[in-house]
């Protein structure tokens, strides 16, 4: 039992608007060479956005005395808990418009912290924002309307040890505000892993993870959080209380797949039990490339719908598979990659490619490993997709409008969706700029019964007016899933960006169901108002 | 699409009182045989109880003309709905005592149906107990109380059609009264399979299974049905609804985890669409004997926590063991099955072996197969089980108090967990009886974090009393379990049997959320009342 956290990101500032490190940023130079891949770009990148551009007034309530010592009104610590690190949140900044600035901000340290400020905040008519990595990309920290005297940004990351483990049951006890790293730097000492590995692991935290029911690192089977829950401990206006750790029960409806995707509005996710795995020691990967996309989908749902289980399975299209180096020749590309810690996996790679090949695939030779470098398109892939943030921020002080949204659907709408979604999400953007949108898809988890398809938009927008045509880009999309009754979102929550597509997706009972949890949970409607319920 | 759902049990009588068909009930030679197993047995059978010795009362209520049609008031059908199938069920049966006998029993044909007769229970203020197969073991599908006019027993398994089938998406829409086997003939021509086989199978309903979260197929992975549903059509007194059919989301708490596990309280599922599995192709099964039952437990903790995902994974101990005949020498026996649609599952079953080996085990040759008779335990085990509730209702004939319970811990409790549960449970039994009871144990369901133990317990009652003294042992095996933070249920849900482990078990701000969920659903509390909230 560790008693104290390292922070492997000591070292490194956090950018206040951007993605990330302020120093992985791209500069200028790079900038100016991204906008030469936008038609229509801006001739010179926006300024970097300054904090102190910022009017930035006083708080509009003060804290007590006795929590003071956990409570800011530092500018720099507000402004950077104004907004989550959505293309709409990065475009704001850059334009000089951020959402509402809190009034405060507390870095509680302890349960009792949380208790305490949820306590003053009920009693003050404050509003709670609970705030873990601040990599909300749906609008899901920060706060908008006027009921609230005053807005308080809860930043969990204080809270981040791994206060037990518990070895013969391969599980650990984590406070909610441990980033990837931090997490993964305890654990790596008894040779278990999470393993939970989403695109902001760098930046983001369990308590996040789990309020967002994020997906994360296995393509297939186990593919959200939700099920590496073993118990929760939850905060709320009404009370505190923890699930037993169980691997499993029947008893009533789960306490925790209530608080799973609660986003905040329900209460404050302290710490969680958590089932972990052990490091795998056999890998194989391998990647396959298609001449028709279609053909690809089936290849991946006939993969998805064997007992295979990749841990990886990936499809690109064209553009993504451009984009990201996997392929140059208009093929699409699939991304396959087995791992155990029980036995070797060269069969099952082999399986799978067999069945890719069936379905017209072209596999190349796979690789084998414990850690030997992989495949040369598995690479090329993976290092776009940790830099791709810091990119779309560069491309957006290029005037860009460019962002990702993903869905879910079963296998039988999903052909047609993604078709729909390119053409029309491309005729808005077209309708909203006058410019021809990139629009990319990949497919980035599958189940037996569906998959996940997750949407890259690129277009110039009108300058000064980006927001505006995110805005007008983002409805169009959201029309187009919810006709196809396709999830508004598969790992990104709800957040307030999507709650006009999430109203509708959920079933009404259901709907009832949890403003009557919300006001016996949070009678005052302090916690995150505004998401899931208003 | 079958226009109507064949029924395969038309033709045999379902006893009113005891487990399954009336023809397979043991006669009273082998009730005296098995008596002779039972120190202190009964000298001769309690005689079959009859529907026509029960005081059964007018209704007091009557059902208005517009649902007469799906509406009875016959002796014999308000019997059959009196209870559940619990030893508790079959004992007041025995001794003349059952529960509320229902006023009425309605058997809707559609959802406008059950949206009507929930219309008018709430109208007349007439409790309403959802009804599949009738299988609680928990007290879950009968009336306790006296807050309401009438009882009417709500029996579903007049929609038991299989509505749609999505074969890209392997997937059905399926109504909540189909029988397992009902349902599944319905599948079978498609080559697709639910694959859910309690040892209920036969006498309970998909409704039934998703309302009480049942434990099914798989000792791994997916062993609940929860895992299996893709949406939920639920009827509530506040209105219906349907959730989207969805591979996966992360809007929001999932709506249909509120209602899996909701065993009627909250509404009344009417149908879902549920994920299906194509046929195994592949099935390799082995039997492996220990002489010690913790190295036993530590090698199926071993395989538990590998990737190898057997599809049966069973650990019998040496009671349990001898009562099936799958040993006679003290040894305990894991059943080990794996099987698979996809590839040969022989070398997950050598690593399985190897794994149990490597723990004392003593493996025997494995069969491999596709339907060839597997391993001789195995089958010997596969009979027993199937035939083991129609024993213990012939047992019950002869004074026994006999009944199984179960639940679910993690591996850290486990060896210690089972431990004090035969102590307890056996210091009980005899304090209650004088007599030595019989406490045998196996594992079920197995996860990489813990097990699902599941005890039967034996012993001659205090002729009478049965009841008061299976409920003092229950009280003991409920304590025990409390102790030990171990689940009231793993996959008996909660009834009202366990009502009080259930609220020791659950969080304080979870039945917050709950009991606010039940007022705003079902506001006169008419839906199975005495259930999950008072």
């Amino acid at each position: 039992m560790p008693a104290t956290a390292p922070d492997p990101a000591a070292s490194r500032a956090r950018s206040w608007w951007g993605w990330g490190y302020a120093d992985s940023h791209p500069d200028d130079d790079e900038c100016l060479a991204l906008g030469a891949l936008l038609p229509g770009a801006l001739p010179r990148p926006l300024p970097v956005p300054r904090v102190a551009d910022l009017a930035i007034g006083s708080p509009g309530v003060t804290a007590p005395p006795a929590l003071a010592h956990v409570v800011t009104a530092d500018p720099e610590s507000r402004a950077a808990h104004a907004m989550g690190k959505a293309y709409r949140d990065i475009a704001r900044a850059l334009r000089g418009r951020p959402g509402r600035i809190p009034d405060l901000v507390a870095r509680p340290t302890d349960e009792q912290d949380v208790a305490d400020l949820l306590e003053w905040a009920g009693e003050q008519g404050v509003a709670v924002i609970p705030f873990g990595g601040g990599s909300s990309v749906v609008g899901g920290v920060e706060y908008r309307g006027d009921a609230h005297r005053a807005v308080l940004s809860l930043d969990l990351t204080s809270m981040d040890r791994v206060v037990e483990i518990d070895t013969a049951s391969r599980s650990a006890l984590i406070q909610a505000g441990a980033l990837g790293p931090v997490l993964e730097e305890q654990l790596r000492p008894h040779g278990l892993t999470l393993r939970h590995f989403p695109q902001s692991f760098e930046f983001s935290t369990l308590g996040g993870w789990l309020a967002t029911r994020a997906g994360g690192h296995y393509a297939t089977v186990h593919t959200h959080i939700d099920d590496f829950v073993q118990s929760l401990r939850v905060v709320t206006p009404a009370g505190t209380g923890t699930s037993w750790r169980l691997p499993a029960s029947g008893a009533g409806p789960s306490p925790d797949r209530m608080f799973l995707g609660s986003e905040g509005a329900l209460g404050v996710i302290t710490e969680a039990w958590m089932r972990l795995q052990e490091r795998p020691r056999h890998k194989a990967s391998a990647s396959v490339t298609f001449a028709d996309f279609h053909r690809a989908l089936d290849a991946v749902r006939a993969i998805a719908q064997s007992d295979l289980a990749p841990a990886n399975c990936r499809l690109l299209d064209p553009g993504e598979a451009l984009f990201s180096g996997a392929s140059h020749d208009g093929s699409s590309v699939l991304v396959l990659g087995f791992e155990s810690a029980t036995a070797p996996v060269g069969d099952r790679l082999a399986t799978a490619l067999d069945m890719a090949r069936g379905h017209g695939g072209r596999g190349e030779a796979p690789s084998m490993s414990g850690d030997a470098p992989a495949d040369a398109a598995v690479s090329a892939w993976r290092s776009a997709f940790l830099r791709m943030p810091y990119l779309r921020d560069g491309l957006a002080r290029m005037g860009a409008v460019v962002d990702t949204f993903e869905t879910a659907a079963t296998w039988d709408r999903i052909p047609a969706l993604i078709e729909a979604v390119r053409e029309e999400v491309k005729a808005a953007a077209l309708k909203c700029t006058g410019h021809e949108a990139t629009v990319n898809c990949r497919l980035t988890h599958v189940y037996p019964d569906g998959a996940a398809p997750y949407f890259t938009v690129a277009v110039a927008g009108r300058p000064g007016d980006e927001v505006e045509v995110w805005d007008d880009i983002k409805a169009a999309a959201s029309d187009v899933l919810h006709r196809h009754r396709a999830s508004i979102t598969h790992h990104h929550a709800v957040g307030r960006d999507h709650r006009p597509g999430y109203d509708l997706q959920r079933p009404e009972p259901f709907a009832l169901a949890l403003r009557a949890a919300k006001d016996a949970l949070d009678p005052r409607h302090i916690l995150n108002p505004g998401v899931l319920v208003d």
